[in-house]
């Protein structure tokens, strides 16, 4: 076995190195990359997708895998030919030909949805978004060989977890948020922010924050982007921010939810860099840091109690009373239609519209003919008033249109680990609110880190969180969490 | 012919295509990139070097090419053949050991020359310089099977061109040189500018020159970064530059050095995009370029009168009396022991120098343990002053610790080539100097890009020169330029 799994860690690692640079690539074309050299960029990036699959599909993989297999026996060496085994006989179930044909049309799809979103024009889209849910049916079959292709989907993304377990979960979520959400908006609202926020003194605050959340900018940088995002493993995880002169809470939590990724990526055990155990185990672990870092940790009372003092430095004195006032400012609960824009308490109701939306497009019970109206529908049972546009409704996030079918529900599961998390935390570290009312975020990012973080890919996701609070990950400490938090905002 | 060579060429594109991806990760990591990155960064180009290694290596490639010569009938793939080629036949030659070998000695043997440059301590360099010649010399005896060693490692760096016809070209321009210098170190000096320059201002200043010279930044972009460079071909050509605060000059002539560069690569055929065609043919072309738009058109007497206005519109009067004075004082020679800050007239001095002692390295007929007495009497010969210190002398350079023998002399051919287009441009647009005092490039950017600059790799160096001049290369016309320069602002 030790020369098998030797070869095959070596190459693996090289193959890890490849994927890396593939991945720093996507940054740079998102930060810093001349617009003008983007058809040069789309061939530079098939040629490494080439080289990529071709390793992901070697040979000889099959063989290392299996002499490895044999005769592995602690428990690094088993997890990381459990990766290594997922991601070879996932290459290998799906053909090239079809491999190939989803990244040409789902590569050309985001442009048209782009268009599409511009002109309010949902039909545009329409007959690129059926081809995509055709190739990704057909994948999802060829992964499934028989079994559920929404499940084969979310694998990619949550391995382990199925759609049943989140509907479960989800089910039990949903009418508990709706009747907060209704209480919420009837209760007198609070002020919400005003006045003008240098973007320079924004992106100076934005910093102190991500060093005080833990971010290693040693390993890392913080640039400008449209979208913001984290990005690469290991010593070198970068992130991205925006600034919007009217709304700084728009820059303050997009960073540290990106840190809370980030700092996952950072912390992982350094035994594992560029092996499969070192990065974030699934999306919905890794959503679930950047969840507990941006909402239970950074929209805390007592967190927020530290950052108003710290916003009143940057920005003077901006009309906010006290730290109380800032607190309920901070998570005001408010109509909207967008998803990334949305409040804690509905944020997950955007993401459960979803959920049931794509399931029902990958089971054929729902054609894209009908999806809008079937979107706008939805809508105005969960949210209480009628979709204006499409791109404030069905068109309004890129996901569907780069093949994510399967992702959305990782958002949704993140908060509910996250929720899990930061009950344990509390347990674990019981004069919390004190440090965090002092900007500090030691105890409860040390504890994520010795809990979660270093781990990497060591263990199933379910297993990380059901380790960490000792107990079955359930959506019940989340929703006491957001029912505790916005009764005393609301006085519900 | 037909398969073969289509199918050469799509591999060859792919190759193109990882090979400026592997440019790309250089940029990133000398502007961008996290300082606790670079072990990780290492083994990500390492990765990505095998994989173009193999690809440069591949067995096919032979066949290919065998098959695609035969019936290669048109001048441009006749001459992407011969490129294929060079590059096939120089990867077969020298054995993978090796290669790797060199890639791990001076990959190290930069930290170890830079930390001795900082103890200005020779010594301590001396025996991984050592090791870094011997391989060399093992490679370059690999490459020129029986040929002279020297030449083959010019060869990388200028294809065609021999050690024995730069000698020729070089001992006719050392002491004409010398004898004008000396002239000018006797005559009164010009000023030296005085004075502080914000740095943010240079920075605006130098975007507005680097598009005055026809840099397209929808497809590149200006950085700052601890060394200038131009990085990249065709969509995606990026440039670096520096400021400092005493020295504005510094700035904006490195810019205009590195938009040379750039533009080169930017006026490539768009047919030849990520073929062997479409770079710059050669480092002597290359510099060619660079030097023609710092020095003949950067520092002449036309542009400077625009160029003082352009400064006193970004810093207002720094007391420079008028456009003449300031004329003479970006061209004032000035004694220094650093080639990259020495000035126009005395430059091909250190370089040339640097082509002695190397060939004699490489020839074994100096030792590195004599290499710091042979560099310090050399300068003292040349320059008439004594070397104070290693970091001032043997050490001031990266180029040897890389491994870079048969480099240096290529930037005083660039300087010839230069003095030749130079020439030819005056009779190709009249009225340049009308076009230069008015910041207008045009006309001589664009006869450049017409007669050197779109071809790439088209035509052999020697060639492109001649045919853009109408005739061979010669130091004859940089001298007379010279001479007519330096006579004039010193009155000789």
């Amino acid at each position: 076995m030790a020369d098998a799994y030797g070869e095959l860690m070596a190459f693996m690692r090289d193959t890890q190195a490849l994927a890396s640079i593939a991945g720093r690539l996507d940054w740079d074309q998102e930060t810093v990359m001349p617009r003008g050299a983007a058809p040069q960029r789309a061939e530079e990036s098939a040629a490494l997708e080439a080289v990529l699959h071709a390793r992901r599909t070697d040979a000889r993989m099959g063989d290392w895998i299996a002499a490895s297999e044999a005769g592995a026996t602690d428990d690094v060496a088993r997890a990381q030919l459990r990766h290594i085994r997922r991601s070879f006989e996932r290459a290998s179930k799906v053909p090239a030909s079809l491999a190939s044909e989803l990244a040409r049309v789902t590569s050309a799809a985001q442009g048209v949805w782009a268009e599409a979103r511009a002109a309010d024009d949902f039909a545009a889209f329409a007959p690129t978004l059926e081809q995509v849910i055709a190739l990704r049916r057909e994948e999802g079959a060829a992964l499934a060989q028989g079994g559920d292709v929404y499940d084969a989907l979310l694998s990619d993304y949550e391995p382990g977890t199925t759609a049943a377990e989140l509907e479960a979960m989800f089910g039990a979520l949903r009418p508990e948020l709706s009747v907060l959400r209704a209480a919420a908006l009837e209760a007198e609202p609070p002020a919400p922010l005003q006045g003008q926020f240098d973007p320079d003194a924004q992106m100076k605050l934005t910093r102190k924050l991500a060093e005080a959340f833990g971010y290693d900018l040693h390993h890392g940088r913080i640039d400008k982007a449209v979208h913001p995002f984290s990005s690469g493993s290991g010593l070198d995880v970068r992130i991205t921010t925006r600034t919007n002169a009217d709304d700084p809470f728009n820059c303050i939590y997009s960073t540290i939810h990106e840190v809370g990724h980030a700092c996952y990526e950072q912390n992982i055990d350094d035994a594992y860099l560029l092996t499969p155990l070192g990065s974030g185990v699934s999306m919905g672990v890794h959503e679930s840091q950047s969840r507990i870092y941006e909402n239970q940790l950074g929209r805390s009372r007592a967190f927020t109690g530290w950052l108003y003092g710290q916003m009143r430095d940057a920005f003077g004195d901006f009309g906010t009373a006290d730290e109380d006032a800032f607190y309920a400012t901070v998570n005001r609960v408010h109509d909207g239609f967008i998803r990334t824009e949305s409040d804690e308490l509905q944020y997950n109701l955007h993401v459960l519209l979803r959920f049931d939306l794509e399931r029902a497009l990958i089971a054929g019970d729902l054609t894209v003919r009908d999806l809008e109206a079937a979107w706008n529908d939805r809508f105005l049972a969960d949210f209480g008033f009628a979709v204006d546009k499409a791109s404030n409704g069905v068109l309004q996030d890129v996901h569907w249109s780069v093949g994510l079918f399967g992702y959305f529900p990782t958002y949704s599961l993140g908060n509910v680990y996250a929720g899990c998390l930061h009950a344990a935390l509390r347990r674990a570290v019981p004069d919390l609110d004190r440090q965090l009312g002092q900007g500090d975020t030691r105890a409860a990012t040390g504890w994520l880190k010795e809990n979660v973080q270093r781990h990497g890919g060591l263990y199933e996701p379910r297993d990380v969180i059901a380790q960490a609070t000792g107990t079955a990950p359930s959506e019940a400490p989340l929703l006491a969490y957001l029912k505790d938090k916005f009764s005393r905002i609301y006085a519900l």
